[in-house]
């Protein structure tokens, strides 16, 4: 099995694993937010899956049910695979090079984390004895949002070679058949209808459409070539794809380098030649300012990130790089979003159809927020653009108010299944949470009077029209569903309750603050009333006899499951039915855990630490979103080993491929909460009621930890060891608590810390859900190899 | 609007209504429940649905999801339009017969419920000119299992008439769009695949093969003709059709007759040849029998059912004679249904896909047990043939024990919902107790030893991997749907609860009973011990603080329905998304109240007087299996009038088509519910741990209701006016008990009744949901032409 090597600002690949080619695809994906290419081979073959994606390109396809009922959505998105500009291919004398066949010497990719380049080096003999070094580069620009780029190098090595370099632009690619997985994307069979195909002098351009969502885009690459010999050129177009063909002979030692150019543009509402002057405006930008200069450019702006986003880790070398390798995609996924959506895999891969779910606003912003502010921004405003198509679904549903979709690319709710869906209104307050983290962080109010209003009034609505006051005035929420899918239509979900509460709230408060707004939006003295007593009134259940929260209404006196029964079942959705699923103490991902990390002002210490111990026994993390939540309630309760354990399973998702389908796509909100467990979890972090708290506690293992963050437009960095923490401050004073102490910081403020302890044992994992470690890993594959060895 | 004329023992058109074939083809459609007609026209044309039904002759089709889930049917079952044999078109000169042309001076179908024999009468100028009378008589024969036999006679009137009758039988018909779904019309466009057509003599046949479920089926036809002049006859044969053409010249008051014979025959297993030959057989069988003779063995068939079944009801005409239709058509449906299934509607319709639900052992059983009961034993024992199914399901769901499914035609699970189909598991509870009460209304041990053991045996294990005890040792059944579909996923449902302790008590009784098949189905002491311990411990929900049982725990808690807003918007379903109607107080359907009359000695008095006061405020009846257990409970806590508009709307389902969708099919439980809503309404039948009891009370309206049961054997006779009661018996003598006295009966014995009176006042219903009565279905109606007429 060929893993990354452990360093701290790469990722390394060194050989090429034929039964892990979709898996480093979505590793070494490069991308922008706004384009996204997987680390497809530039020759395109042997692949895992293709893909090439635009943000919010995709196409419309029915719903089916076997049953219909009324509000089931008709109509679905899937993101789709578009108009390969990656490809390159090389005829080496008259044999294509396919490092399938012939002697692969050398094979080296490395993703360059500060660089944002993808390089690759292979040393490669034909079938019948032609040695040739390939070296190639390729970036998608941070700087041009429209712009991937390319360096292609091939070197004669020991004889003299005929190289034939074909660089193309190709659609409808045929994709990989789909598994019955829920959690896989619907293919779709060549959706891109042709439109123009134009060549002129080195720029060729295709043009397509989408047959049922009507979307338009154009693809367009410029070729620049270096040989020292004789170069012919050819460039020609048909419908479905266009091709550059460089021919010319090579002694040893020489090289003869491509610079291949390509740009995008995509809209629903422009015209194709205003489609197409942009992109070639795109390529014409992109040749002023040279590959070089594209690449200086790229290294500068994640300079900038990183200094104020690293997060430095120092004694475990594998976390290190996991975090920051997830901090990467992170930005990869947001940084020219813009306006669009950040979807659960970025632009990595099919998984999910390209969706957006409740994980952007809930796990990825929190970490945009405090390190990349803007793109925080242009995702809040996105959300905010679909406005109009949440406040239909609502009326739709008979509800008041916005309701956001639980799924989609462009703001219709995309969810086939409801219970696991529409049912999950919690998507609503996360993203009100959003919104009031972000102007809390920042203290940039403009958000708030443009979008954030109105956001937190339309949400508040549907909150009062979900829930009601029952016979004794108490506040409630019924038929529900949290986050925790294996329970779902539930009442009185403590999540969803403290959620819906902190939105009505926040919707009092910023129309409060925004008197302006008040008339816009037609709120009543009497609403604002009505928000703060349903708020005050909410009901959250609490099972005194085993003195624990209830994740929802009843949930503690649910039968137990059989997790032993189950240890080889995992991920109990392919085994089990919903049925029994929904009705046993069995918890797919955090959720009455994750209320008390976002709502943790709402609990005790010691319901903290008794309610981890009983919900940790029951939790299997079939979700890739439970391990950092995890990571920081056991932080908090003293359980600073198991934090530690939970945070590197987080970080680790994809480069470790812990739920086997990387490959599909990397999953966002797990790499996001690699920060999370870091920064929240052993930095202690909290923003609850506007006030940054600061409580950091290491666990064995980490020597030193130190992040970054922005606060109200200072940068604040936090250094702490096991004895000490240091807070400096950059551009101004950051108030903030320490351990519950107030602290005003503007020149270094270093405080000694108190151990922290445990009130209880290490709680045990459902069986076969122990925190994936490095060492449970080589455990279980040395087991796997002994079983298949014999 | 054509309503039926109100008669007591028949139903006639007297008028063609373009607006309700359809309905009206279900209303006078002909079955013995192996083969089913709908009444459609004998020239086929115009119709609403062409229908001609074989007992479990289904294509298979797949089951689509927008996401799947484990354990979802990936397969469904449609019943099938099969080879049409009704079809006899008419050229009058050269003009073909068809009412929408010319003139049609007379028309006149009746169903003699007595007779079992369809007639009808035409007159009918062409558009010419040529005017002809035509009359037919068809019949599905009850003692010819495969035989349907039609008599049909031309006269030609004034002119001298050129006559040419064709006879066809005729596969394939195009069937009118009926799922949105692309998929599932594909599958049911054309379903048969022709095998072979062969014409012999005055015979033809054809046979034709399902493509996906594979099943085989033959249909073939026999003529006899008749007519005073000279007569040519061809008969012809196609891969889709059989032909027999009968020419003749009638001069005025000539009459050309035509006997036609159908014979069926179709099975899974069984070979061409040998289907061929029963078809031959079936029909050489039914011509030495001849028109006359089958007309006669109808008669004396019938004859035979009405001495034990029939309910009079002195008073109310309307419900005399919609409650013998009712009585006729649940006959109809399962005379010789025979190890196959009853399915909902019926072979009237292709409603529902013509699966069979729990409302066969819930509603139809109980009638046909106590009126026809061999066809209630051949309706257990189809269920038990499916139980190696129903046992595999239980596995892939991770249960023990055997889980019958939700709707099917063969056995397999064909539910596309699993929250109103896999969870609602009462339906094995509903079997279980059909099963119980076959032995005790019958007396007949044969059932259990050979089926009923091994049923309650398996169920009663489903229940106890189901059901599990909670710390204080109290028995709950969570996560499951009742019967109101409005309620879904809800933990202790009153009625599963107490249905499923029966189950588990009478699987106890029924292997102690039959200790030679404990080892057959290894049930160890423990196991039964089990069984026991659970029943007795089951937990029933009850609100202290309203006094009212809970319909599942928390119902009362939940919010209530805004009635009033939703008083035009019924069905709800077609209007309003689950997740709002799962979380509210709207019941679609009686569910604690069904509860109070199958487990009603399990209710005090008061509590059922309760319980009914508020869940009437409730309860929408967007169900057709509503009415009659409303008008059940009704009638016991005194409610008679209310009873009686309960009774009425059952029985007037299909008659007066009061949901609308009479045209797919007849609601066989609603008109089996018009016989439970009269005689455990008015009649006061329960059969509660073994023993039959009666207590009746008639209401304002009805003057005498007399009916016949049969009880172990005997014949009783039970005659109720407002002042007494009369008990007759035939052939033995009955203990019951009599208003909770013990009475037995051989010679006739005549009780006064006290006066029965209500606790509360009578109960208003939601919003536009009281009982459907003749006076506001008059209101309603002149409300809608005064609208349509302004």
């Amino acid at each position: 099995m060929t893993e990354p090597t452990v360093e701290p600002w790469a990722i390394r690949e060194t050989s090429l694993d034929p039964l892990r080619l979709a898996q480093w695809e979505s590793v070494l994906s490069l991308s922008n937010g706004h384009i996204g290419l997987r680390g497809n081979l530039d020759e395109g073959e042997p692949h895992g899956i293709p893909g090439t994606y635009l943000n919010s390109f995709y196409e419309s396809r029915p719903l089916p049910y076997a049953e219909s009922g009324y509000g089931f959505p008709e109509s679905g998105q899937t993101l789709i695979n578009v108009t390969n500009g990656k490809l390159i291919r090389l005829l080496v004398d008259d044999e294509p090079f396919d490092v399938r066949y012939g002697t692969l010497h050398h094979h080296e990719r490395v993703l360059d984390l500060r660089a944002g380049v993808l390089t690759r080096e292979v040393d490669w003999t034909s079938p019948v004895g032609r040695r040739v070094k390939v070296r190639s580069r390729r970036l998608v620009s941070f700087t041009h949002r429209a712009i991937a780029a390319f360096e292609y190098e091939v070197e004669a090595v020991d004889t003299d070679l005929r190289v034939i370099v074909q660089s193309e632009l190709l659609a409808n690619e045929a994709q990989p058949m789909v598994a019955a997985d829920p959690r896989v994307a619907a293919a779709l069979d060549k959706p891109l209808e042709p439109l123009e195909h134009i060549t002129e002098d080195h720029t060729a351009l295709i043009a397509h459409r989408t047959r049922a969502s009507g979307l338009t885009m154009v693809a367009g690459m410029h070729h620049d070539t270096e040989a020292p010999g004789r170069v012919q050129y050819e460039v020609g177009c048909q419908p479905d794809w266009g091709r550059a063909t460089i021919t010319s002979v090579l002694h040893p030692g020489e090289k003869l380098r491509l610079i291949k150019l390509v740009a995008y543009g995509w809209s629903s509402n422009r015209t194709l030649p205003s489609l197409r002057d942009q992109v070639v405006a795109a390529l014409a930008g992109a040749r002023y300012t040279g590959f070089d200069g594209l690449v200086d450019e790229q290294r500068k702006f994640l300079d900038d990130f990183w200094h104020s986003a690293d997060v430095e880790v120092d004694g475990d070398p594998e976390l290190q790089q996991a975090v920051r390798f997830a901090l990467f995609h992170v930005l990869q996924s947001s940084a020219r979003a813009e306006r669009r959506c950040i979807s659960a895999k970025g632009l990595t891969g099919p998984g999910y159809d390209g969706h957006t779910f409740w994980d952007t606003e809930g796990f990825v912003l929190p970490v945009l927020t405090y390190t990349h502010p803007p793109a925080a921004a242009d995702a809040l405003r996105w959300r905010h653009s679909t406005l109009g198509l949440a406040k239909e679904r609502a009326t739709a549903l008979g509800l008041r108010g916005a309701a956001f979709p639980w799924r989609t690319i462009r703001g219709q709710e995309c969810s086939g299944y409801w219970p696991a869906g529409t049912a999950a209104f919690h998507i609503n307050a996360d993203i009100a949470d959003a919104v009031i983290r972000y102007r809390t962080v920042t203290g940039d109010d403009s958000l708030e009077e443009h979008c954030g209003t109105e956001i937190l009034v339309e949400t508040a609505r549907l909150w009062m029209s979900i829930g009601h006051h029952d016979r004794h005035g108490r506040w409630h929420i019924y038929g529900v569903t949290g986050p925790d899918e294996y329970s779902a239509l539930a009442n009185d979900n403590v999540f969803t309750n403290l959620m819906a509460a902190r939105n009505l709230r926040e919707a009092a408060d910023a129309v409060e603050r925004n008197p302006e707004l008040r008339g816009e939006f037609e709120v009543t003295d009497e609403e604002i009333a009505g928000w703060r007593i349903a708020a005050d009134e909410v009901h959250v259940p609490y099972d005194k006899e085993m003195g624990v929260h209830e994740q929802s209404d009843g949930f503690t006196r649910f039968p137990e499951w059989d997790f032993e029964a189950s240890r080889n079942s995992y991920p109990l959705l392919l085994t089990t039915p919903y049925f029994d699923l929904y009705r046993r103490q069995v918890i797919k991902q955090a959720d009455l855990v994750l209320a008390m990390h976002w709502a943790g002002d709402h609990f005790t210490d010691e319901q903290k630490a008794r309610n981890v111990d009983y919900y940790e026994r029951r939790t299997v993390r079939d979700s890739s979103l439970s391990a950092c939540t995890q990571a920081v309630l056991a932080a908090e309760v003293g359980q600073l080993e198991l934090a530690l354990e939970y945070a590197s399973e987080a970080a680790m998702v994809d480069l470790r491929d812990l739920n086997h389908n990387t490959g599909d796509g990397l999953h966002m909100a797990s790499l996001a909460g690699a920060w999370i467990a870091l920064v929240c979890g052993f930095g202690g972090l909290r923003d609850h009621g506007g006030e940054l708290a600061l409580d950091p506690a290491l666990p064995p293992g980490i020597d030193r930890l130190r992040f970054r963050i922005r606060w109200q437009g200072a940068r604040l960095q936090v250094t702490v060891t096991h004895q000490e923490v240091t807070y400096e401050v950059d551009g101004g004073t950051v108030k903030l608590k320490h351990a519950g102490r107030a602290l005003e910081i503007s020149e270094p403020v270093t405080v000694r810390l108190t151990e922290r302890t445990a009130a209880y044992p290490r709680p045990e994992q459902p069986a076969g859900r122990e925190p994936v470690t490095a060492a449970r890993r080589s455990a279980r594959q040395e087991q796997s190899e002994a079983v298949a060895g014999s």
